[in-house]
């Protein structure tokens, strides 16, 4: 029943995906006699966390029950109100874990401190796809950046323009929804500045039961950006980041900085882009854990042929649009770094999940 | 019972499929009593027929029998000697068919003077799987020309060609090996210009328990073809029909006669490309019931333009190619015409198989 009960702790954490601001999304479960007591998962920006959500709700009942947790409870040194300390204090008699958190902070800290306070703890083996969930936390430690993935969609040839201007929409309808479910489990959604300026998005999640307040992130080198864009219409509820080289327009600098935009000024790399060394060194000081990277084709091939892209979707329609449409891609290192891990069928269309070797590599 | 034998008989079918002639490729099952007497397809080249095949197997057990045949037995007008006279002579006292024969000379011929002779006749609602295996006999009628299958490798970007000269290979050796497996089901194997003159390609069948006696097919508009290359070297086991404008080189040309080359020479379309219309009536000629197209992008492009193509193979890698690689296909119309049928994982590659929609309309 171990296994059971896990996965169902992982359902709850995987319903909080991309809501959890820096924080992990956990999902807990606290079992009694067979009898489910207490639910949990990371509240809304993070606070409360999963535990104390799920201890308050079993109330008395948490005495001599067994609490399943996706990820080892925090217990930051001298944290009197560490979730570590607040199973201990409840009286649960077992702890079922996901994983180690790897936050060196933390690791293996909380797993210690329950047993030496007399309390089982099981470290339990869980599925590739549950081990997806804790993936951007991993990726946050180990590969000190955000989790990154690709959406792109393409016609049945591998392009994303359509010669044809009646039509101007590669997929459906239906696939086009499917995105913001997408969406809805990463904390950021990001763009270049072509499609920015070309398709001028919102970049939010416009699906029932997953809107949220996601971060938009664009890369706007020559801050080329227009206020009178939809990305500024919703900026109250969806933090708007943009990295820009040399910022030389001052008034409009502090007219996007009043309007609520976060700004970062960082350098070029050889090819004269952004440089994504920088990008990187600095949405980690945010609280971005993962970010859903949206095309075009230019910013697509550059963080491709860095390895920085850690999860494609590919949006697959089934119309062909030949030679003078634009390729999916742009100058690529010849690169076979991805496996394919699922295929969701959309209709006509299809929806490929396709995962990045080296996370195999750290699954275990 | 009736559908399991049926199907067995369709098996039968498929595992002649390419290789009989100008006949379409037929399987059948004699069953007595709940046994199996008799088993037979299509010869090679076409005769006998399965019916003749699985009779003479039978023997004595055929009386009282029921045969299931996966098309409506030959019934040509006074032929003494046609698969339902044979069935009507035998004693067999129930005929189980998967399609009418759509060939006007027989269609519904061979079902009546089976009922008329007492015997009881039932046609049966084939799966679509039998229904594609019946196809090419009813592209043959319908269309007018053979069924025509697009195979085409491509990376994950949909490219054909590979920067990287260190590894020209799109796809892996073993999804080029399943390629034969394709290339076996289909009369003839063809490729445009530009292919036969890049590649040099033998295009017969190099897999075991495949190989038999395709024909291949080019287009080669000025003659270009060298009677060194591959493909003369198995011109004996496998006819080779060249298209080709203008014969202005005599030598050359009754070289390749001499050689067995079967040459037609064709007209030309708007585009100073071989027009598909002269082709697709001078093939007509031929023996070829079914084709399988082999890119390259143009002569890919120009098929399924003319809406040619009745299913597509696309094996497709795991590799990205990006920028400046040759896309799929060369300039096409807004085609939004294929369905996807068939998904066939081959390690980190996939065969994906699309059916012409129109396909999907002719089954009942």
């Amino acid at each position: 029943m171990d296994s059971f009960w896990l996965n169902s702790a992982f359902y709850q954490a995987s319903r909080v995906l991309g809501n959890t601001g820096s924080n992990p999304a956990v999902g807990c479960i606290i079992v009694n006699n067979n009898e489910v007591v207490g639910v949990g998962a990371t509240s809304k920006n993070g606070r409360p966390h999963a535990e104390e959500n799920a201890i308050k709700m079993a109330g008395n009942k948490v005495k001599g029950s067994t609490i399943y947790i996706t990820l080892e409870p925090c217990n930051l040194a001298n944290n009197n109100f560490s979730c570590t300390k607040k199973i201990i204090n409840s009286g649960i008699k077992r702890v079922v874990i996901g994983a180690f958190d790897p936050n060196p902070l933390t690791y293996k800290k909380g797993y210690n401190e329950l047993i030496k306070k007399g309390i089982e703890v099981v470290l339990k083996k869980t599925s590739f796809e549950n081990f997806l969930i804790n993936y951007s936390q991993l990726c946050k430690y180990f590969l000190a950046r955000p989790m990154i993935g690709l959406k792109m969609a393409m016609s049945l040839d591998g392009n994303i323009t359509n010669n044809d201007i009646k039509n101007q929409w590669i997929t459906s309808k239906f696939s086009r929804l499917h995105v913001h479910q997408i969406r809805s489990i990463f904390d950021a959604v990001m763009v270049g500045t072509n499609t920015m300026l070309l398709d001028n998005p919102s970049l939010n999640i416009r699906i029932n039961g997953h809107r949220h307040s996601n971060y938009r992130i664009v890369f706007d080198k020559d801050l080329k950006i227009n206020i009178k864009d939809n990305l500024f219409k919703t900026i109250k509820k969806n933090p708007l980041i943009i990295f820009t080289n040399k910022i030389i327009n001052k008034y409009k600098y502090n007219k996007l900085l009043s309007l609520g935009a976060i700004i970062y000024e960082i350098g070029l790399d050889m090819n004269n882009n952004l440089s994504l060394d920088s990008f990187i060194k600095n949405i980690k000081k945010s609280k971005v854990k993962s970010i859903l990277l949206e095309g075009g084709s230019k910013i697509a091939s550059s963080f491709l042929n860095k390895n920085l892209i850690d999860i494609i979707y590919f949006y697959r329609s089934s119309k062909f649009t030949g030679k003078g449409s634009l390729n999916v891609l742009d100058k690529i290192k010849n690169i076979d770094d991805f496996e394919l891990y699922n295929t969701v069928k959309l209709n006509n269309e299809q929806l490929e999940v396709w995962i990045n070797k080296k996370i195999k590599k750290l699954y275990r």
